[in-house]
């Protein structure tokens, strides 16, 4: 069960997929397709309970999708969307799955990486290494894979504002004390903890944990329609010129290099209209 | 205005219901009857403006519910729920009430006891002795008595779900963290602290008291049916093979004893389909 | 772009908007009628962006409307709320506005100050300094300006609850903790943490923030209907006899006096039916 970008360690009913984009883990056509992949092996694997994300990367958990292969990538979601390319609908499939997802964060979780966190069940980061943020405004753009669904119903009107039209990061302590995260542990602790926890949840019944999960969602998983609807958004302001502008300002300065990313927020006021 | 398993202490227009049903506190028929009883004569009193529930135990605020007498101790709340036998539409009734009330908890809060806290206006824990959890799932069973509507809504996905899926205990500071509960206190400072809280709401115009609640509830109180299909799935899944069976096996481990309970959460994965 | 009320800096795309109001910054027919013209006319400059509110007084944000004349302040927002003299309507409207704004809170922010606080974008608060409050409850009345639609939703049941029951002072610490603002600096750095902040969001296209607040303000901001429904309870209240008579005791007690009203909570009780 391994994958070119994922890295399976299956513990007996649960499995921790190591994410393995390098350099940086970008969302690109290969790790959706890999992410297609998985899902569905794991999905029909009734032994599976609990799934495990984390990057092998250490300073990049996800950092954001790949803004030259949009297409490419929203392609390879269709087989679990019902047909709409849509990373919104990808994402939100795995929040209504059966499966219990937990996200590992250690490094950066940006844009669509961030997302992709939201979208698990429980979200647990490593204090002193984790950073959250939603870049895309300082393009012109949109969170349009569930962030703005998710993170205005985590942390409020006020909070996701700032979040997202700042385009900041927030360290692990900042994202405990907003509700981003579910909270921030040390560094050398979130192995183990996240490991028991899984394990443990992996143990209790499958029926009482679905009925549960299905509860949940139904106060607080936005409609699949709110999701299509930002997700469309994304690659419309993407194709317009000032989006397209400030994408080759960025990558003049480095944007999709690995060391030029590592302070991503000091470079969004470089970009000009 | 005393009952079996609730000790009432008045001062002036504020009454102190102190739970008082030994072992363990347990949800049984007594306490539910008794809760009835006193919720009625309460709200027909029109000098009495809000109730403080504590607990004569320092160990247990409220166990959980009694799991040999679930059809006895649903049937005694039918007075308040317009004929249907459920625990979360008692509860439910008291939120809605003109009462304001306020749990003020100094020990384990479990299952349907943290439920109770749950449905009343505030929550306020002692640092250092206050436990919080829903221990359900690990009985193939889910919090009926409201939990789900209640956590789901003061924390956020992630965060209820992990509450209610892991089973674990919660102290008041990370209770606090969460939104579960308003605030941690020390533990010797919480009865003065509520007690003035009380007598102060007390003192202001009923009127505007009962718009207020009603306005705030008219945005967070789930509705009625929401409580109603929880609370129809809990006997459901009771009476099943798997929740029975892991049930004979707590009981042999001492669950429902008041020692063999203190760590609860430990007990969880102890039990097998 | 100066007011009686209103002394305005411009930076850029950025204009500091601070409330001079003395003696003690209380809403009244020259403030609304100020703000709402300042309001016109930032919509109208497209080379605005963001704007922050400040106050020039070191003690009060702004301590809340003049009671002496709800009518008068009412009536000065109808240019903006489409004919319904409504101060919620007025402060929703600034929530749905293009533009971005910040509340940058260093004194107290009570009533209707608190309730304007809650329909900016964000919220900011001076450690040691700001304080927040509905203290409405005590004089018969409710938060009728939107405060229990924002409260509600940024809190949950319970502390929104507690914060509007109690009418007690929440200091920026404190309201941090509860989702109230989006967080606590250090007095000294607030100045500069708003400014950056604000340059920064006013840096970013126009086009994108729109959207995003669009879709933020779709899941969070409160429909018309019930700001309305809030406010036409406000004069209500307000015109009968309970609470003419606390007004009437407050006022003798020194309340819309600067000094007495340093300690606002503290008055409250004493107030009698």
């Amino acid at each position: 069960m391994d994958f070119e970008t994922l890295k399976v360690h299956r513990d007996g009913p649960v499995a921790a997929a190591e994410i393995r984009a390098p350099p940086m883990n970008l969302i690109g056509p290969a790790l959706v397709r890999d992410m297609v992949a998985f899902i569905q092996q794991a999905e029909a694997d009734g032994g599976l309970q609990v799934i495990i994300f984390k990057s092998a990367d250490p300073d990049y958990f996800i950092a954001h999708v790949d803004i030259a292969r949009i297409a490419e990538y929203r392609q390879e979601t269709v087989k679990l969307t019902g047909g709409e390319a849509s990373l919104g609908l990808l994402f939100r499939y795995l929040s209504a799955s059966r499966l219990v997802t937990i996200a590992q964060i250690e490094g950066r979780a940006r844009g669509a990486g961030n997302e992709f966190a939201l979208a698990c069940d429980m979200r647990f980061a490593a204090r002193g290494k984790a950073l959250f943020g939603q870049p895309e405004v300082g393009f012109g753009l949109l969170p349009g894979a569930g962030g703005i669904q998710h993170l205005t119903r985590l942390m409020g009107r006020g909070r996701a504002l700032e979040a997202i039209l700042s385009g900041e990061d927030f360290d692990a302590d900042l994202a405990e004390r907003y509700g981003w995260i579910n909270c921030a542990l040390p560094a050398e602790e979130i192995d183990s903890f996240v490991a028991r926890l899984a394990q443990r949840i992996a143990g209790f019944p499958a029926n009482a944990r679905m009925l549960i999960k299905e509860r949940i969602n139904a106060i607080t998983l936005a409609p699949a329609a709110e999701f299509s609807y930002d997700s469309g958004l994304f690659p419309q302001l993407a194709g317009g010129a000032e989006s397209q502008s400030r994408s080759r300002q960025a990558m003049a300065l480095g944007f999709q290099k690995r060391d030029a990313e590592m302070d991503l927020p000091r470079m969004l006021p470089e970009l000009k209209s």
